[in-house]
């Protein structure tokens, strides 16, 4: 055994030196200046060694044929022979190759002496985007010649030999940050969008920022990663969940939404501190910068209370925060949902600028304006307004009714836009209705001085709020496409949201309840006796973690007590409780107090590196209709290969026609 | 802005001390003789503060309501106060309660003053696997009372209070070890299965693992782990693909097999060291010890070779390897493809012990037996054996009739057992038409000893090798069985086997080739001549990496030349080129050289803990069949919800009724 072993060895020794150091490159062509002589690789039984020659043990160009990488030469390196591998950005006046990789660029000088004329041919008769291997030596660029906007711009690479590792024939568009691109074009193509500076800078962001929470998770806390199934049961209802055929006649399984019920059972298992970067799987047609597939950090703790969970994630963000990105501060602040939608009339409300909702209705209390009178002598009826800041000087007529038509359209009401005018008067077509000392009262209330907007909707609470919240939204979008800066793209609002409803009327049976998150949340201790006599008051131990107006993460802590969970299922949502019996017996089997939080890693990741939408920090997003543009998925199948799952299609024209008589 | 952020902080400062303190447990009772007073967080805005006491900032207790975990608990905690949450493992004598948590046991001392009288009743009417908190303090056992087999036997909690946070009223099992469950009890209550302290280990293993991996790559080599869709286009012909209905009519993704199609244009768009630890599906039915879906470590390299793909994996099991595993030594030992099957009879031996085939058909070349003369007389045609030592001696006839029945069944071979006797003389059905030279020139070739057992098989090649290495690993198993130590479970015999033939002739249509791997492969660069004239003779850039006898990865250095690859698919496989479009325009568009693997994760992580089945080192596994007998998946989904994926279910007794005229 041992002697084979050595020979074994040997043997392995032979095959690194020999078969497997040949580039296996079949239209490589090599253009040297000097023989290439690559060194034997020592006779020890290090891991770390590679047939190369010149690799690094560590880093990015280890084990590999660079011996550098592009973007890192500096002039620290004159003198250095190095060895590059990349992709022909462009030449320029047959004297340079500009070189890229995914670090940068560096500019190799081309030989001009009539002795190297075949290496300069080479070099000369290269397209763009070819892939090359360059062997040279790195030397200060001539005074007069360095470009201070390249991070390599103080250095140039004298190219001594030239290898060609595979020529780029097509090409739909250049592989250059500033040339605009087509979506579709750039889905079909995600090959070539993907070599974009700005994409390799969000994937390998995206990469380092997981890396960091899940050393925070693992080393720093002592959570374990677990992986949970993705084949799984239907939800009864579960509108939005992929269907899968399984072998059997009828039975499938169905893509989860996320990992809920498996987490809350690791709970149960004494796997007291759960983590997974979870694909999650949901089912929504063709909205906009959504996905198919997404993923979130899903996380679970038992013996945990909601501060804890809290203090979790904000030592998470602070200990994941790319550098470059400034550091945040925690604690985040914390709001409650009533207060969130009180001043911002959203349950995430983006907290890097103003222009909060003011209740005005004392303001017009004694108004001659008949509607608004009524409006206030309903119960839940007021008058909300908001103040844009220099509105009126910057927002024109045609703002102004894409404000109202939003108002008509999503919210069925009416909003009166008030320009303040330098004296303090009002122009709107109200104002002839305004008494002087309502009009006063109104911009004292809103702070408002010459040249701002008001916004001002009478009508039930429930419904003015969200109204004037989205207004405010479109407000600063108006502003900022006039030039007006509002919301600074450079700092980053985390916010918690607290004290949410357990249960919310259902939108088409009012007397019904449902959960406002899941049905697993737990009610705030001092309410759970409501449960049982007033559910709607109840409030639940959720949280949303809000970042820049954008919802990122929810959690809650759990039920954990059988009784409760089974009464809130039977009695509050009069939901059929066998479905979910394995829960149900799992939390009467000693399940610790437990909660939890599931962070949108795509949405976190497109708002730190500012990408407008999440399909920029997705290697391979589907298209919003949920296409694959570049492979043509999904795709037709053979009804013979539907046969073993026992389906069939139903073709649209053939639907009802099953059913007709011949 | 800044004010109300304040106000905020202030106001979360007072939810944490206030809102959230309190354990949420419905079904709580404390017990406690001294009042419980909890410090008031420190108005400092450090995130990692937590509303909880006694925390420690940092590890597997940081943020929760307990100070320390059971098992950490030594003597040089003696005196202090300490706060544990776990489960009742036992109650001995109405004196100790045996509290359990991931980390394992500690003896807690129920007080018996009669002054504390509520206190032990609360503690003596505790059911086994209950969940409480346990205020104590910790003090050495008395002399005599400690037990050195457990890691906390030399001190117990005196309890000073607790708090039943759940109670246990449902218990299929007890948790322990040593209670043997049937495997679809365990399925069933997986979450009391995953209690047991093997299943603890083995997934957080699992997770330490995976971890060290992940640093390794990222951390020591700048790798990008990049996440791939599992949603994707449908491979033709590939049976062993989930579908997934989209809206659209017809139109199916499919769950992939592997990223490998993404994981080659990563490297064409320039991202390249990606990794990712990717689920992969495969729909087999019901074979024993598979799972519908399973996690690999993929990895793809640009600018490498194999010897550097080989190094790179090296390097990472050395680095990410269990501490308590012993250490494993590198480079690994290689064989090539021809060498495995000469000796071993397999392409991925199990080198912990010999038993080497050794082909003796020299030795027969005279001899009398006419089925023997006849099979030499044959081109391909062998007689091969291997040494079973102490075989004679250990196996029963039933052994040999098992071994027989094999051979029969599986290869339609006749294989002879002999015994080798103490003078040297051989009992056989043959022996009596062996000559003595023969019969001692192959007692001489398979150096056997007196209480061997020899088996004998003649016939074609690739035949007789893939039997004998049958034979030998099920002789293996029944020595083990009858206490004869084979193979040592502690050694780790890591093997690389390589120089795999690039195609293989189709099993039903010999004439025809297909890819012993994939069509991606690229093939040695030596052979790549040959692929336009005879491309059966290529070897491929293939390499398996081979643990105790079952394959955990594999990998290849892929062809990175469109018209080589449009070639092989073309010309070699007869395959339709347009499915592969977008792979071969990604080629042509500046696809550098690369190369890359996959490791079977779940095979691995159960080979490295000594588990019999995957499943024991997957959370949730499905069953054989395929189900997850906990929460019933797959399950029938009514007809409604089928409608908006436009299918319907063929069931069986309506599959041919459909076409019946009425």
């Amino acid at each position: 055994m041992m002697r084979s072993v050595l020979l074994l060895r040997a043997a392995r020794r032979v095959l690194r030196c020999s078969r497997f150091t040949v580039t296996p490159a079949p239209a490589r062509h090599v253009y040297s200046l000097q023989s290439i002589i690559l060194p034997h690789v020592p006779a020890s039984s290090s891991s770390f060694s590679s047939s190369f020659s010149s690799t690094p043990t560590t880093g990015q160009s280890s084990l590999s044929s660079r011996s550098h990488t592009c973007g890192e030469l500096r002039s620290s390196h004159v003198g250095q022979e190095v060895t590059l591998c990349g992709w022909v950005q462009y030449l320029r006046q047959d004297l340079f190759v500009i070189l890229r990789d995914f670090s940068g660029l560096v500019q190799v000088l081309i030989p001009q002496e009539e002795s190297q004329r075949e290496l300069k041919d080479a070099f000369c008769g290269l397209t763009v985007e070819s892939v090359i291997k360059v062997k040279g030596r790195v030397r200060l660029r001539p005074e007069g010649q360095r470009n201070t906007n390249m991070s390599t711009g103080e250095i140039e690479v004298c190219a001594e030999s030239l290898d060609l590792l595979n020529t780029c024939r097509k090409l739909p568009f250049e592989i250059k940050d500033f040339v605009k691109k087509s979506e579709a074009l750039r889905m079909q193509y995600r090959y070539l969008d993907l070599r974009s500076a700005q994409m390799q800078h969000n994937l390998r962001l995206r990469s380092r920022l997981v890396m960091k929470m899940r050393e925070y998770l693992c080393n720093v806390h002592g959570f374990v990663d677990i992986e949970t199934p993705t084949l799984f049961k239907r939800t009864p209802g579960g509108a939005k969940e992929f269907v899968v055929p399984s072998g059997e006649p009828g039975m499938f399984y169905s893509l989860p939404q996320s990992p809920q019920q498996f987490k809350q059972l690791l709970m149960v298992a004494g796997l007291d501190r759960y983590f997974q970067l979870a694909r999650c799987y949901r089912d929504e047609g063709s909205k906009p910068d959504r996905q198919p597939e997404f993923t979130q950090l899903d996380i679970e703790m038992s013996f945990v209370d909601a501060a804890g969970i809290i203090a979790l994630i904000e030592g998470l963000l602070q200990y994941s925060w790319p550098e470059d990105k400034g550091t945040i501060s925690t604690p985040f602040p914390c709001l409650t949902y009533k207060e969130a939608m009180k001043d911002y009339g959203v349950d995430k409300p983006d907290t890097r600028f103003g222009m909060k909702l003011v209740d005005v209705s004392e303001t017009f209390q004694h108004t001659q304006i008949e509607f608004i009178r009524n409006v206030i002598a309903h119960p839940g009826g007021c008058v909300q307004a908001i103040c844009v800041p220099d509105g009126a000087k910057h927002l024109k007529g045609k703002d102004m009714e894409f404000l109202k038509q939003t108002a008509k359209t999503q919210f069925n009401q009416d909003v009166d836009c008030m320009l303040v005018k330098a004296e303090g008067s009002i122009k709107s077509p109200l104002s002839r209705l305004l008494p002087d000392t309502t009009r006063l009262q109104l911009l004292l209330k809103m702070s408002a001085k010459a040249g701002d907007l008001l916004l001002v909707a009478a009508g039930a609470q429930e419904r003015v709020r969200p109204l004037l919240g989205k207004l405010r939204l479109q407000c600063a979008e108006l502003l900022e496409g006039r030039g007006v800066p509002v919301r600074d793209p450079s700092i980053f609002n985390f916010l918690w949201v607290v004290d949410f409803p357990l249960f919310l009327p259902k939108e088409d049976e009012p007397e019904q309840l449902e959960s406002a998150h899941h049905p697993f949340t737990a009610p705030m201790p001092e309410d759970a006796h409501l449960l049982y006599t007033q559910p709607h008051k109840v409030r639940g131990q959720h949280y949303d973690l809000v970042l820049n107006g954008c919802e990122i993460g929810g959690g809650s802590i759990r039920i954990h007590n059988a009784a409760q969970q089974l009464y809130v299922l039977e009695n509050v949502l009069k939901e059929d409780p066998s479905l979910l019996s394995h829960l149900l017996e799992a939390l009467d089997s000693g399940a610790p107090p437990h909660g939890g939080i599931a962070l949108g890693l795509d949405r976190l990741v497109s708002i730190i590196v500012g990408a407008s939408s999440i399909r920029d920090v997705i290697a391979f997003p589907k298209s919003f209709k949920g296409h694959d543009l570049m492979s043509h998925a999904p795709s037709l199948v053979p009804e013979e290969e539907l046969r073993p799952y026992h389906i069939s299609v139903l073709w649209p024209s053939a639907k009802h026609g099953r059913d007709n008589k011949p």
